[in-house]
């Protein structure tokens, strides 16, 4: 699984900093995260083809988390896609895909598939809904502190899930922007692991049979049935990978990125300008660290960094102070996300 | 005067070059011709200010030609923009500015005003036409090789001006593209040399009344009226400056920019790809260079590039051994265009 971080700017683009974009290259698929402008260029200089993009989350709609989708589309239909493309987004993704499939002449070759999570209860979503949590956990006394400020969500949390596939499931949290702002979520499935010893023990010969226990399906040995548990261990954790987009610290982003393998967290600023992030409803890398820390992450990227910084080392610091397993995003930057118990 | 060409590329972006724009340092400004996806970025590298901007001239609406404007728009609301942005543009411009205007949430803080140039005759124009031309020299029995395909439009030649300017006046015509395509052409307006020696000669004393005589003005020298035709010298063409935007080789390309000090035409393929060249709208190197040499500019640059060529020298070739003052355009080269007679 490789994280690829195209853009890490917040707002205006710099030259060294695109708009906001990550891919996930894992499952056999692309995935976007977001798609600013020029995520199709950034794309080609990582050696990525949109091609292969069968999903793109919107975390929301300010134009640097989205504006690449119209040339990413075009582009699409131009080399002639056939599969259907399923963009996924907050409340008025529906009426934003009409607009951008009507900018210009082109000839729509494929599907856009639209996602639209409505703001609201998940009970709203179009039956997809699978779980909703009211959890009254995600105020606890020692947590407070990030919600000393007014206007904090105090702790409706409710984590939506909007896909699943054989070997993932995709899951969202509206969390706190100055516009409605989703953070996603991909957990890996995992079966547990096979233990061959066991097997053997119970008569199982290697072959057809070992691959059937693995897949959770019974076998016979002579008269016996054999079920999987038998010779299958606990269940193990598969890779968690959760992203911000735009938010304030709140506890909702704590309680969504709970022991996940990586968490991205936006960091627009330094501690120095706590109040304008808290103001223009974004984080401080400290904060992002603070969130890593309660969460209990593996590891912490802090991407959307404001145009001021010239140079990021204060900020990569600032998350370090507090999370040490830190590391602050750059274009192109590469992460290969491994299992922490393969 | 300075063109800065900030993409080069065709239909897709590659690593070396971005989508179709051209900026012009000129006049106190910076006008943008096309502009494609990523431009906000490509003038950050050019060192560019988005908010010098008060012109962008679209010659045509396939995406890589304008799907940069949402997103300039929005860094410019970001950064308060006052000052109305005027946006020039073939027949649907109206629509397509009303679409941008609704992709995302951002706070418009200025306006744009909006010039569409209707398809069809120039007297459709909203009051602005000035000049149209319905020339039969644009068939020329020397010419017609260019027209020998079927299709091609039998010389109805209009040139229309849609803006004047102190300093200079801007007219488009359309030429041959898969869909309605503007070229544009911007002339400076120069005042006749001033000859200092006739001034002298009757009488005219050196101030304020030699600044008068070269604005146009008549002054009085004792009982005699000096008129400004009296120590003024011929006529003075100012620099010419033409844009293609996409299109197929065309006799109205030739009248157009006719004597430009700089042809800037697109060559999309080379001649092994004349065809298909023709058949999708577009030009070879080859043929914009014949445009060059019938139009008697004086200097040719290629632009437009198709993906295909990672090397490009073939093509600069091409259009030199036609017309020797020729370049391919490369992303953030900056091209100086001197007066001719200066």
């Amino acid at each position: 699984m490789e994280l690829i971080f195209l853009g890490t700017s917040s707002a205006i683009p710099t030259n060294h900093r695109n708009h906001s974009a990550i891919a996930m290259k894992s499952f056999g698929e692309i995935m976007l995260f977001d798609c600013g402008e020029g995520t199709q260029r950034q794309m080609s200089r990582a050696r990525l083809s949109p091609m292969k993009v069968d999903k793109i989350f919107i975390t929301h709609f300010h134009g640097d988390h989205f504006l690449g989708v119209p040339g990413m589309v075009q582009s699409m239909a131009f080399r002639g896609r056939k599969e259907p493309l399923h963009i996924f987004g907050p409340e008025g993704l529906s009426k934003i895909v009409e607009k951008i499939k009507g900018l210009g002449y082109f000839s729509m070759s494929f599907e856009i598939c639209v996602h639209e999570i409505p703001d609201g209860t998940p009970e709203g979503y179009d039956g997809s809904v699978d779980r909703s949590i009211e959890d009254d956990r995600s105020i606890k006394a020692d947590e407070t502190e990030l919600n000393e400020k007014e206007g904090l969500n105090e702790g409706l949390f409710h984590e939506i899930k909007i896909l699943e596939e054989e070997d993932y499931i995709v899951t969202c949290c509206k969390v706190e922007h100055s516009v409605p702002n989703l953070a996603y979520c991909i957990t890996e499935k995992r079966a547990p692991k096979f233990i061959k010893e066991k097997a053997l023990k119970l008569g199982v010969k290697p072959g057809p049979d070992f691959g059937k226990l693995q897949q959770g399906i019974p076998v016979k040995v002579g008269n016996r049935i054999i079920k999987p548990h038998e010779v299958l261990g606990s269940e193990r954790q598969g890779r968690k990978i959760v992203y911000s987009g735009d938010t304030r610290p709140c506890d909702q982003m704590i309680k969504f990125a709970e022991d996940a393998t990586v968490l991205i967290h936006e960091s627009t600023f330094d501690s120095q300008n706590e109040n304008k992030a808290y103001e223009t409803g974004h984080s401080t890398a400290a904060k992002a660290a603070e969130i890593a820390n309660k969460a209990n992450v593996k590891k912490l990227i802090v991407t959307h960094i404001s145009t001021r910084y010239k140079e990021t080392s204060t900020l990569e610091k600032e998350a370090i102070d507090i999370f040490e397993n830190s590391v602050l995003a750059e274009d192109l930057m590469s992460i290969e996300v491994e299992r922490s118990d393969s």
